[in-house]
C-alpha cells in the first residue's frame, strides 16, 4: 500500500471510525468566550481573529484527536485573514500532527508544471511533518488543468509518503454543469476518476490503496456508489454529510465491507454544534466543547450503525 | 464597463501596451547579489528567502511599473515558503498597487458556497486596495466545481470593482485531456467560455467588458482566436508567451483592432532574463535589473510590432 494509505488505514482501524472532522473557523460563529479571550491578547483585528482561531482550533483538535483518525482544515477560512491567518493554519496543522491525527489540507490547489511542483513541495509533508512548510499528510487538488498537472503532486506524494485527493464529484448543487457532461458514453467526472484510478494504482505499489484519493460528494449517492467501484485503489474523501444534507445511508456505498477505503467529513455540524439543534438545546455557548464532543460521537455512532464502518468495531 | 475593466483598460491605454509581467520568485534562480544581501538580514532559511523575495519583487515592480499596466504574482512561489512567504506576497501586492499597477493574484482558487465567498473576500480588493487582506485587483479562479461556485467570486468582484479570470483553456501540454472533451458539438472549454461570457455580460452593465475574464493559453492559437470571438465581453489573460514557447504572432488574435481586451503574460523570461539568452550575454548577474528592463521593453516592442497592440501607440 502507499505509505499514506497505510498510515491512514492504521488510524481508521485504531480509532474504529472513518469520521473526518473538518476545521472551518468562521469568525462570526466562534463561541463568544473564545472571541472575548482573544480580544484581551490582540490589538489589531487580524491579531484578535488569529488568536481566536488558534485557541478554537487547538481545543477542537484536542477534543477530536482521541476520537477520529483525521482532520481537514479548510485553507480558505485561514487565508481570509491574511498572513496572520496563514500562520495559524501552519500551527494548526502541526498541532494536529503532534496528536497523531492525519491532516488533509483542503486547499484545492492546481497549476501547471513547476508551479504545481511548488504547491506540492509546500503542502505535502507526508510521513515527516517537517518535510514541508505546511506539514500536511495530504492535500486536495483540482484536476481541470489536466493529468500532466496532477503528476507533480503525485510524484512528491509518492516520495514523501503523502497523499492527494483529486476533486472528482463535488458536493455543491451545481456540480454537474461541467462534471456531468457525457462524451462517448463517459461523463467528465468518470474520466477524471479513470485518471485518478490509474495514478492510485501506480502509487499502490502492488497493494490495495495508492497515494491518490478522490473527493466524491455524499450529496450524490448514486455517483458515489459508481465511483467507489471505478476507483478501487483510491481512498475516498466524502464531503456533504451533516450540514450539507446527506445522512449515513447516503455514504454507505463509499466503504468496503470492512469499513475501509473512505473518510466521511463533517465540518460545521461539529465545529459549531453548540449553536445547532439538538446540541444548542443541551449546551450553553460557553460549553461549546461538550457540544463538539457529543456531535463527533454521534457522527461516529451514526456511521457505525448505518454503514459498513460498523465492522471496524468488531 | 465593469469598474475593473475600466481601470485595466485605462492602464493599458496609458502604458500603450498589453504586456503583463508575472512575478514568480524562484529562490534558486534569484541573482546571487539578492541572496547574499538577504543572508545578512535573516537567520532562518525562511527568513532569508522572505527577505530575498521582498527585495527582488520590490525592485522588479519598480522597474516594470513605468512600463506595463499590470503584474501577476504567482501565489505558489510565495506559499512554498510558508507564512513568511505569504507575508511577502501581501506586501508585494500592496507595493505594486501603490505604483498604480493592476495586480492579478494568480492563485487559481475555487471552492463551494461559503468557502468560495471566503476566498473572494480575501483576495478581491478591487478599487480600494484595503478592502481585502490580499489587496489584489483580480484573482484567477478554477471552474471545475461549477457555475454556482463562480458566482460568489463574481458577486464580490462586482461589489468591489474587482475582477476574476476563470481558467478556460490553460497553456500546459496536457490541457486538452479534459478541456477538449466534446459533448453535443461543444468542447468543455467552450462550455466554460459560454458561462464566462454570460457572467461577463452581466457584470459589464451594458458596456464592453465585464468583471469576469478568462485565462486562455497562447500555446493554443486556434483556440485563442475562437475563444476571443466567443467571449466578447471578457478580458483575456494569455499565458504562454516567451518561456513557454509562444510568440507575438500566436497572441495577435487575442486583441480587438484597437489592441484592447487582453493581457499577454511573461514571467520567467522577464524575471530571470539575466540568466537567459540573449540578455545573459549582455548583462552580468549583478546587472539583472537592466536585463529585466530590456526584456520587458523587448516584449512590449514585439507585441506592438506583431499584434494589434501596436494601435495603442497611435
Amino acid at each position: 500500500m502507499s505509505e499514506f494509505s497505510q498510515r491512514l488505514h492504521d488510524n481508521i482501524r485504531s480509532k474504529q471510525t472513518p469520521a473526518l472532522v473538518g476545521i472551518d473557523p468562521r469568525f462570526k460563529q466562534l463561541p463568544s468566550s473564545i472571541v472575548d479571550a482573544a480580544r484581551q491578547r490582540g490589538s489589531s483585528e487580524a491579531e484578535i481573529v488569529a488568536a481566536a482561531f488558534e485557541e478554537f482550533c487547538f481545543r477542537l483538535i484536542d477534543i477530536v484527536a482521541p476520537l477520529v483518525p483525521a482532520v481537514k482544515p479548510q485553507a480558505a477560512f485561514f487565508e481570509e485573514w491574511g498572513p496572520p491567518g496563514c500562520a495559524v493554519l501552519e500551527r494548526v496543522i502541526r498541532r494536529a500532527r503532534t496528536t497523531g491525527l492525519i491532516v488533509i489540507c483542503d486547499a484545492k490547489r492546481g497549476d501547471i508544471g513547476s508551479t504545481a511542483e511548488a504547491y506540492a513541495r509546500a503542502y505535502l509533508a507526508g510521513s515527516d511533518p517537517h518535510a514541508a512548510v505546511w506539514g500536511a499528510d495530504a492535500l486536495t487538488v483540482n484536476p481541470y488543468l489536466g493529468r500532466d498537472t496532477l503528476e507533480p503532486f503525485v510524484k512528491v506524494a509518492d516520495e514523501r509518503g503523502a497523499g492527494i485527493y483529486v476533486l472528482v464529484r463535488t458536493s455543491n448543487p451545481g456540480a454537474g454543469i461541467f462534471q456531468d457532461r457525457i462524451t462517448e458514453g463517459q461523463s467528465l467526472y468518470q474520466q477524471v476518476a479513470a485518471v485518478v484510478e490509474e495514478l492510485a494504482q501506480e502509487t499502490a505499489h502492488g497493494s490495495e490503496y495508492g497515494a491518490v484519493g478522490a473527493v466524491v460528494g455524499a450529496t450524490y449517492p448514486k455517483e458515489l456508489e459508481q465511483l467507489r467501484g471505478a476507483m478501487p485503489h483510491s481512498p475516498l474523501l466524502v464531503p456533504g454529510y451533516g450540514s450539507q444534507g446527506a445522512g449515513a445511508g447516503e455514504v454507505a456505498s463509499a466503504f468496503t465491507s470492512q469499513g475501509l477505503g473512505a473518510l466521511i467529513n463533517s465540518s460545521r455540524g461539529i465545529n459549531f454544534a453548540y449553536n445547532r439543534a439538538p446540541y444548542s438545546e443541551r449546551y450553553a455557548p460557553e460549553d461549546w466543547e461538550s457540544a463538539v464532543e457529543e456531535a463527533t460521537k454521534d457522527m461516529i455512532d451514526d456511521l457505525a450503525n448505518s454503514t459498513p464502518a460498523g465492522a471496524l468495531r468488531d
